[in-house]
């Protein structure tokens, strides 16, 4: 359960009315003095117990004592995906710890994407909610939307990975592997459904991204964001 | 596209009417002379050029040359998701080349599960046959179901892991990660949501399983499927 600052009520008391208190009552159906895993939004993490539960809110005694999981330390770039992939990827992000998500256009990225009601502020934060509950987490990510794919490479690409290895994964990367990174710290770019055009691994190698690959087969966005997040984060991050 | 034994009306000539027919003439928009990639089940692949499209059928002059993609000689031991996890599941595992796949029952595993039309022949060839396709690879893979856990552990699990490491991932294994795998060949075994029991646990330690790690945050199945058959597969398999 995601705490935010204004759903206390006293100290160590919160009251929530809204889905949350809808997800405690009728999926997890808890009754009082149950205890739940519980997190303020950006803080730390513990238990809340039900102190009172009736037809309209729940309250929590909270008790918030351990620090939330490390956090994956890599940025993940990836044109943006089409909104139901959209969707997948943020979550995926999110729940593999990332805190810095990039969403850029590319040529293979459909110009109708950028409508997508996926895309509106209410709808990524409860996508981030509901990844950050899923993965006991409390940081909010940061997540950007580049529309120029030029001034995205050239100005915010290369600034922001001056210090640390940066891969853009292209299927003709045939024995480039991530396997050989050894930093905590990794940028990571995910083409569009189709792939990258050639002009853009240019522009990405012209500003400090490494060609690498995934394999030999093509994966789908979502896999290929697994595949990496989690040999990054199961693999490196030791 | 995946051409079956049975489309082939001379020796490289072909002619398909169903759901692939659809895909080539509505989403691809192919006409005469387009070519598409194709390989042929459980053999090689190369291209396909359209020779013929009517409102019924298309016309295929294919020529196989290549053999497909690499396998994932890993095992992957699954306990039975919920049907719209499993249908991901079985499509990423496909996706990353694993060709012997197990679906299990657990004590967390609802009997529910068993009943999803999911699971039908009909369903599972489908979601294969979009795996192979997605993946350029025509090699099926081999799919079991076990309903009696204690049976499937110690006789099909036990026999089948004589020979390569083994790995039941639960989130108390703290320290120990598949990072210290140097083998290309594994076993992975992913818990049901809610994790596995004291009693499976220890019954996998008895049966040939190490226990370890996916990082400290609980990953979703799906994820935890992708993360370690994609850090095996970028990492392992070079």
């Amino acid at each position: 359960m995601l705490i935010k600052p204004n759903d206390f009520v006293d100290e160590n008391l919160v009251e929530i009315s809204d889905f949350r208190f809808e997800h405690i009552k009728k999926i997890l159906k808890l009754k009082i003095s149950d205890t739940i895993k519980t997190g303020v939004l950006n803080g730390k993490i513990g238990a809340g117990k039900i102190t009172k539960i009736d037809e309209k809110s729940v309250k929590l005694e909270i008790l918030l004592d351990k620090e939330p999981p490390p956090i994956n330390p890599s940025i993940l770039f990836c044109a943006l995906p089409r909104p139901k992939v959209f969707r997948r990827v943020l979550l995926n992000a999110v729940c593999f710890g990332v805190k810095e998500i990039h969403f850029f256009q590319a040529f293979k990225v459909e110009k109708s994407y950028w409508q997508s009601p996926f895309l509106s502020q209410d709808s990524i934060n409860k996508i981030v909610e509901n990844a950050l509950m899923q993965s006991v987490d409390t940081i909010l990510p940061e997540i950007y939307f580049h529309r120029l794919f030029k001034n995205f490479v050239e100005d915010v690409f290369y600034k922001k990975t001056q210090k640390f290895p940066c891969f853009v994964f292209h299927p003709t990367a045939e024995n480039l592997r991530i396997f050989d990174c050894n930093s905590k710290k990794c940028g990571f770019v995910i083409g569009p459904e189709g792939g990258f055009t050639y002009y853009e691994i240019e522009l990405f190698l012209k500003n400090n991204a490494k060609i690498a690959s995934l394999g030999d087969r093509i994966l789908r966005v979502e896999q290929a964001v697994c595949s990496v997040l989690g040999f990054n984060y199961s693999g490196n991050l030791q």
